[in-house]
């Protein structure tokens, strides 16, 4: 079978890609079981936080006005009428020059409106009355956490689409979310095609190796939010992978394969799409690695043959069906997040295409610097392990130098760019 | 109870708790149940990669020599006497004028030194003979990869204790782990204390909240890569607390406690732990929030009674707990990362204790940038659910300003930094 392929740029493949793009549904789940799924709603404030005035210190709840004349050399003593720790309330009320003793996070009693702290009074008893005696004066709401300071009722706290961390479990606790809407985990079904692979508890023998691609490829699905499935190893005919390809199409939301991609005789991936009768959303993209990722959808649904080369298959998961995948989980940010950095070394390779290299960030002093890792070719799988970014070299004739400023894609980032 | 408490500064109280630091204990699972966890040995190259000379393109197989005196005026004929996919090898051996169809992957045949891409030659047949025509001079080693130019076999890849994502998720495959020593989980009890706490599913009344930070601390539990327990709400009373904490000792690798650590009539823990005769670590850091952290050991055994507002228990998790846990699953690099960012807007709250601002990195252009989220409160929630970082502002008499340096410690980032 020959193929004519016309490579086209990255943005175009997306632009193609995109509009395949679907919105994912919502399922309710115990809170306890919501740690780094994505938010299926906004998350709003139900109440104000604190939802009451509250004392930020153990101390003495009493009127600001009783304290004016207070200072070291003129203390004031005030009666202590009540007792309440945190979770009680106090009935009574305030008079003047009377006070509550109150607990860290207690409600500030009725005609109260600040509070001492317990270390800066002293004790006394006197005819079975507790006294407190003050030597410094408070004004008119010192040391109260005044309702809704740190969140107004009705306020959408996080978008829907977030991953949750700890910060926002703590939100859905404070605000009673005991049962969760989170987005549903897409499934990803995942192909190794070639029959070059052995099985990883497999001893090598000539011309074989292990395969890792589907394993990496799966890790990443698991990054992304989404839930994996290894559907296998078909092997390199024609038949075998046009029937388990049809069966999973039907069995979940995205078909991934990798290896079979390429012009090669044994690659049945593009003559399997055929009878498939996809459409070929891109063939040839104008990257490296992975200009041979193949893209197609089928009655909406989008199949991704990616290429069978390690650092290949991880570049097309990231660029072209991680995007999807964050949109499936209904983040309004779904793109890899896209940073400047100055380039740290010199990366002399010139090529017509736009580069993506498996790269570190490097925070040094107050500056971005981004260096690459390990051996840049598509084959590489040490650089895979080491990489946190992509960093982006655009085509043309020449290298690029150190000190250089450059695009760079972030992989382990969560809160993720609008724009691709 | 009267606790006279004197303030240390914190990296004397890190050096206190760090002497219980303790050796984690490694476990053998399967491949496939590994992602995220840590390693528990040295992951070494057990092959080369690729372990064998292979071609990374479709073609020929063939000697460079025979190419010499190709160019785009002279064809140069060539015989193809054998044909071979990826995973197979071929018997034959090339003699001059004689090359192998070759597909991406397969092994370079005896005889051969480079190879020609699929896309370069003419391909014709006569005499029932295979034959491509070449206009292209190759040098020896042309699109060639050599065994090892990955990774040379012995290799110490990836050290024990680091994370395992998606590129050393592959790794492994390729070497063939199918069952993998990662570093056990260490198993961390949380108990919540105060009677103002109601569960996730109780309405609100007057003068009580939800626990949050239990669940809040759970989280963050997990995100360190250690299994969280929740033992459940303790009431404020000596008693319980006691009996709950001695029997939590014998269950848990270590124990944590959220509020009753003040100076408050509620707060039980400082009498609990004076039972339990435990050696008081420290019970006031020179820190905002959580100056009240409390920290103990018992027969080794660490006790954390962390503050029972939401960002004091956030922080004392982070600086005092995080890096145990790490340690014990056996990193290097225990600590947040610490990198030095521009402080994008003012603090002018002056402080004499170090200020722990829960904040977010901003790469912009490419310089890193870090600015306060939300309430800067020891109650605050909100902070915690935007936060990527901590900014540390030593204490003095002055507020911080915008443009100046400060340390940020990364909540996030997964690789660590070697010094506290």
């Amino acid at each position: 079978m020959t193929l004519f392929r016309t490579p086209i740029p990255v943005e175009e493949a997306m632009d193609k890609i995109w509009k395949y793009k679907k919105d994912g549904q919502a399922e309710e789940i115990n809170m306890e079981e919501s740690i780094g799924r994505f938010l299926g709603e906004d998350l709003i404030a139900t109440t104000d936080v604190p939802w009451f005035d509250k004392s930020p210190y153990d101390g003495f709840a009493l009127r600001a006005e009783d304290t004016a004349e207070a200072n070291s050399n003129n203390e004031i003593e005030i009666e202590v009428i009540d007792y309440i720790g945190a979770g009680a309330v106090s009935e009574k009320e305030v008079q003047p020059y009377q006070a509550i003793r109150i607990m860290t996070g207690a409600p500030i009693p009725k005609g109260c409106d600040a509070v001492m702290m317990l270390e800066l009074v002293k004790e006394k008893e006197r005819d079975n009355k507790q006294y407190i005696r003050i030597k410094r004066k408070l004004e008119k709401g010192d040391n109260i956490s005044f309702q809704g300071e740190d969140i107004k009722k009705g306020k959408v706290l996080v978008k829907k689409g977030t991953k949750i961390n700890p910060g926002i479990y703590g939100l859905l606790a404070t605000f009673g979310y005991h049962k969760v809407k989170v987005m549903k985990k897409p499934i990803i079904g995942v192909f190794a095609t070639g029959n070059e692979l052995l099985d990883i508890d497999e001893a090598l023998v000539p011309g074989k190796i292990r395969n890792s691609n589907s394993y990496t490829l799966c890790a990443q699905i698991e990054r992304s939010g989404a839930e994996a499935r290894y559907l296998g190893k078909v092997s390199d005919t024609y038949d075998a992978t046009y029937e388990a390809l049809k069966k999973a199409m039907n069995e979940v939301d995205i078909v991934v394969t990798t290896g079979g991609v390429s012009v090669g005789d044994f690659d049945y991936i593009p003559k399997v799409y055929e009878k498939l009768r996809v459409e070929v959303l891109c063939n040839k993209i104008a990257m490296r690695p992975g200009s041979v990722t193949t893209i197609a959808q089928l009655n909406g649904k989008l199949l991704y043959g990616l290429s069978g080369n390690p650092s290949a298959c991880y570049v097309g998961f990231e660029l072209y069906l991680r995007p999807i995948i964050r949109y499936l989980l209904g983040s309004e940010y779904p793109f890899l997040k896209k940073i400047r950095a100055i380039l740290h070394a010199d990366f002399k390779k010139a090529n017509p295409f736009t580069r993506f290299v498996r790269s570190k960030l490097v925070l040094q002093g107050t500056k971005v610097l981004v260096e690459p890792v390990g051996l840049d070719k598509s084959g590489a799988i040490s650089s895979l392990a080491f990489a946190d970014c992509l960093m982006v070299l655009p085509g043309g004739t020449r290298g690029y130098e150190k000190g250089m400023e450059v695009d760079v894609l972030l992989l382990e980032e969560q809160t993720g760019s609008e724009h691709k």
